[in-house]
């Protein structure tokens, strides 16, 4: 991996400036007692659901957008492949600077996600739901139009820009221990690491995965020991079901975030979605039951000197339109 | 009506420090940018849903019982009568101050607002759906047991716990113009408008209703033109079911609150509630969905002098082991 390719504390900062820039909202902390009791910790909610496009994506799509146009203010448009969130999140970015976007999607896509990627104006293709389909396809259109591909997490200025949490999350909660952090690519937990870990190495960040994604095995090896070639993962979750997470991500978590990571049962992340809606009165996707269903269910694993612990709530789309997971037939 | 009955500011600001006492939250506002843009104001989300038992009537329990054990330490326990919220709220006063307590119930009170009463200690008596019913079991029950009665909205301790939500809002929110209220009994707007309109009476509040409660016609001759004895209207919202508002909160609207009313239907509060979930990524519950569905409804019918409108959003106790009201069949 090229040492230039992992965005500095300047880079990050740069992308909070992007951001501010444009007025991208500073998502609220939310606490909870009723969460503080069950736990035995301060919980601090980094509410990512209120995010634009109801997700963090927006963050990384916008700094890599804005990075981009002052580099090539002449670029004539994006491109990209995911499985929804940064999907719409880089439609938004390129509606923001008036730029054409296609976004690649794999079928099965949920439909309220398809809708928010058409609203803010992107085009969409549709691809096999396999992980090879969607780079061929992705790169076949940016060489047939001449669009910059933004991919989702594998990229220095997406990564920088999640790390921007990290500067509003370490601003708002003074004190804090630990950050748990659902993991799919690994662009969310690598900025927020990067970030944190320079301000205050004493921070512990947690990686919160679905089931099968070898992770534990592959930091604590620090090698790749997933299977070729890359694979999704059986998970209700559709935002995680990548297997691998990136060649520019993983190193960076392999130094960056602890080895222990809490592998979270489909059931325990639909139930802890359950117990957002219910109990703290907010929408959150099954992504984000990851980080909250780690510590409802873990908590007692984290070393007792963890008393501040951040949860990052990565998004809230989750579609309205059917039935509660906790309410499909299949998930009871 | 007897004078001393209406809370003075006084009165409103030892609730305050009533509520602070046993560390109940101070609920944030959050803000949508979609909201502005969709509406032209600056929008202010007073988050109730948040609120311990998951609706602003706690403070007016709390209140209540906390004044009372201060004229009898001895008091032997508790009993109302409540569709929902409020039997929550008292049983959960009446654990703070360690008393029992009995909730007397309509037939049909969703099974999720029992279980929270319940799950508070709280003692269930079911009554036949009819105002007159409640109110003769709730009396019986106070005789039998000598728990005192507190009223779900027309106590001027309850009215003044309300009243504390407008003393944060005001303190969170400078320069607001108007608050939009859900209104059932008319204890919330009461305690709103007793506070706001002697801290500046320029502030304008405005009742949301569901369709049949007749209330601007009562406001505007500033009678209680309602038919007797007391209905219940036909709308979901199991929370606002009440026709008529108190007899002691009639008359502080009257002078406080603005004859403007908005109606609003069941099909534009499902939408509207439907919106917070989607869009906002927050829970509400339907009566919430009033004082929304206002705004988004009817915020051309607003004096375009009101810049800076607050909403009240007063729960979130939606019944989430069943369909989303608007994926229930006979709301589609």
């Amino acid at each position: 991996m090229d040492e230039k390719e992992i965005p500095s504390l300047a880079e990050i900062h740069i992308a909070a400036s992007h951001l501010r820039s444009i007025s991208l909202p500073i998502t609220p902390i939310l606490t909870s007692t009723l969460l503080n009791t069950l736990t035995g910790r301060n919980v601090y909610l980094k509410c990512e659901n209120f995010q634009r496009t109801g997700s963090f994506k927006s963050r990384g799509a916008l700094n890599a957008v804005l990075n981009a146009m002052k580099v090539d203010p002449n670029l004539k448009g994006f491109v990209t492949h995911s499985s929804g969130n940064h999907g719409q999140a880089l439609a938004y970015a390129a509606s923001i600077v008036k730029r054409p976007c296609v976004v690649v999607v794999p079928q099965g896509t949920p439909k309220n996600k398809l809708d928010a990627i058409e609203n803010y104006g992107a085009e969409i293709v549709i691809c096999e739901p396999i992980p090879a389909s969607r780079t061929s396809v992705c790169l076949q259109i940016s060489q047939e139009r001449g669009f910059l591909i933004i991919p989702p997490f594998d990229h220095p200025d997406v990564i920088a820009g999640q790390g921007t949490i990290a500067v509003e999350l370490l601003d708002q909660v003074p004190n804090l221990d630990a950050i748990l952090v659902p993991v799919s690519g690994g662009g969310l937990i690598s900025g927020i690491a990067l970030y944190t870990k320079r301000i205050n190495p004493n921070i512990r960040i947690y990686a919160c995965v679905p089931e099968g994604k070898m992770l534990e095995e592959c930091l604590k090896e620090e090698k790749r020991l997933w299977p070729e070639p890359s694979q999704f993962l059986k998970t209700k979750c559709e935002a995680c079901r990548l297997q691998q997470c990136g060649i520019l991500t993983f190193p960076i978590m392999c130094s960056l975030v602890e080895k222990q990571v809490f592998v979270i049962s489909d059931k325990i992340m639909i139930n802890a979605t359950r117990f957002a809606f219910e109990r703290l009165k907010l929408v959150i996707e099954l992504a984000a039951g990851l980080s909250l269903g780690a510590l409802l269910t873990y908590f007692d694993q984290l070393d007792p000197n963890i008393r501040n612990v951040g949860i990052i709530l990565c998004g809230g789309n989750i579609d309205l339109s059917v039935p509660l997971p906790w309410l499909q037939e299949d998930n009871q």
